[in-house]
């Protein structure tokens, strides 16, 4: 929530459901991870929020960006990043994606297995490669499970094979999973990583980068590390294990970065009470978890919601999605605390929902159409 | 599956991922149900597939059409449904979207609660109303929990309520679930239907109509009951209930009428196996959970998947989509049993995928575009 996000939806009062989002408070917790990390390189990932005004602003800062596909590759150089800053940062590619990229002058790719490192061998020869790593991701909201990374001894032997396939074994990065609140969770991962260095440096191998990922948190209703608190701990774990040989360090933050700058403004439905034993509201909102918050499966974020009725008496609610799909609910296990006064037509607004909303909005379920973006 | 979409993949290669939806099945689906049904009117649920050439054909056959939003019933009156033919079914309703629709012709809404009973007799004055009922949706494949419908003590006064707010109290329905497979599902609900029929009979009420929902199932892997099968359990109950004084049956099949009539064609992007101690293979698919295939969250939809190889020697794999989402994983829990030889660049087909699929796609999540549709 920014003033200006306030005085736009006073003035502009723009049909709901849509994302309004502050670029100005992308430049500040881009300039705060900046200050933090003043020798790291940062590379936005896209994912979180591709809208061209956020690249642009990105670009315009010295930006560097992960691309999760051959599309928002095209996306990036549209905004004016050059080639040099933009790295493929998604395992899993397929051959033309990674042929495009190449000839586009993508010349950074990331994989986690031979089958795609020959891949990438075939399609971008000569390319930079990082291969990521799997690591314990607890203390995430959004732990990456099984679905990446590979185990340490692979890794070793699959930059070997990098090298013998004519490319350049750059780097290693892990991911200690989205949301990410605990600062130590990176520290015990550079541990591993510099492992890995010194093995392939006996290879014959210099590595030269070490890329933290992103899961760096933002702020949707507790409150959580900043920035800065995380900088200090793994500034000292690359200074213990890497000493005087520093690698350079590529940060991937997208949640970070654009999480607190937007929310979406929504309009309730309907409000009911539809069974005489069960005393429970139910409050439908004009977007639901298929309007673009997917993230509420299982009621992992939970989004703080500001109603017109601030500080009045309130109590529990189940909060639905306006489709007749019945996993269209975002909290009802743990039912949300309303203003008892909220009712059909009010205008409630979730905040700290710049992230990972707008890309995920359905084409159409039930009809709506995919949400409305407004960026200021 | 059907020999006219085995031609077309053969002929076309169309890029993937894409769906391919033979209209022809469609019309076969929809004559099953008008011959095991002679006296029902049929209301497609548009949800489950608004394409455009889906919904002319429907409107060719004589279809009623069941629309949850005004854009949907928008679609609707496009493809050539007369207003009188159109039902807008979602409970949960914009006064702008209710107005809309009764400006557009459309006669007939279902409610479930006061406050939506008031929304429809402000902008729908005089309109023919339904109210839905909470029922057992044990057998389902998706119960649809408590986020619709009314308790029977409240339905009754509902009724009374419209009557007096100016509105004609029309019928009554329910939802035993989608992909319901347990044919006696209905019978259990028109009983208690029958008794709310009576009961507001002796109030001066004349009800019309019982609207029995969708839920009846499509064919994924398992045998499913034909719908025949449930037609003459559900005749019998409506003549043991209703007697000589049947009311009007409204059916609002979607997953029924176009589940089988298609397929999504995709492409393996990536095999992998990425750790030493762990054998599972992952097969990475060029679409996943957020290009369409929604309903593999909680791996509820298990898809039959044909490949290149079949016959072959198979073995347990992970499958899951391509984007850098780690819940973006439609089979993990119960691995899936694919060929050996299955190769990044072999297209696959997920069978079955007609219904719930192109219009949960998302707008572009980590880029990708949504999924291609081509009727033939």
């Amino acid at each position: 929530m920014t003033p200006k996000i306030d005085r736009y939806l006073q003035a502009e009062q723009p049909a709901t459901p849509c994302l309004v989002l502050d670029l100005d408070r992308v430049e500040e917790n881009f300039t705060a991870m900046r200050t933090a990390f003043p020798d790291a390189h940062i590379y936005y990932a896209v994912k979180a929020n591709p809208a061209v005004p956020v690249l642009r602003r990105l670009v315009a800062l010295g930006s560097s960006f992960d691309a999760a596909s051959w599309e928002e590759i095209a996306l990036c150089l549209q905004a004016g990043a050059p080639p040099a800053r933009i790295s493929f940062g998604n395992t899993i590619k397929k051959a033309a994606s990674i042929r495009r990229a190449h000839e586009a002058g993508i010349g950074l790719f990331v994989f986690d297995c031979a089958p795609e490192l020959e891949k990438i061998a075939a399609h971008a020869p000569g390319a930079k490669v990082f291969c990521r790593l799997q690591v314990g991701t607890a203390g995430s909201v959004f732990p990456l499970s099984r679905k990446f990374g590979t185990g340490m001894d692979m890794a070793a032997e699959l930059m070997v094979r990098a090298r013998d396939l004519g490319l350049e074994p750059y780097g290693l990065s892990f991911h200690v999973g989205s949301q990410q609140v605990q600062a130590e969770a990176h520290e015990a991962a550079i541990g591993q990583v510099a492992m890995l260095f010194d093995e392939l440096d006996r290879a014959g191998i210099k590595l030269r980068m070490i890329n933290l990922g992103g899961g760096f948190p933002t702020r949707y209703g507790e409150e959580i590390p900043a920035v800065s608190a995380f900088a200090g701990g793994i500034d000292r774990a690359l200074r213990f294990h890497f000493g005087n040989a520093q690698p350079q360090v590529f940060l991937e933050p997208g949640r970070y970065m654009v999480g607190d700058a937007g929310l979406v403004s929504t309009e309730v439905v309907l409000v009911s009470q539809r069974l005489k034993t069960d005393e429970l509201r139910w409050v439908y909102l004009d977007i639901g978890r298929f309007g673009g918050l997917a993230e509420t499966e299982g009621e992992a974020t939970r989004y703080m919601i500001r109603t017109p009725y601030n500080g009045a008496e309130d109590g529990p609610a189940v909060v639905a999605g306006p489709t007749c799909d019945s996993m269209d609910i975002l909290y009802e296990k743990q039912p949300y605390w309303l203003p008892l006064a909220l009712k059909a037509g009010d205008r409630v607004e979730i905040l700290a929902a710049g992230a990972y909303v707008t890309t995920y909005a359905s084409t159409g379920f039930n009809g709506f159409q995919p949400l409305a973006e407004h960026y200021i």
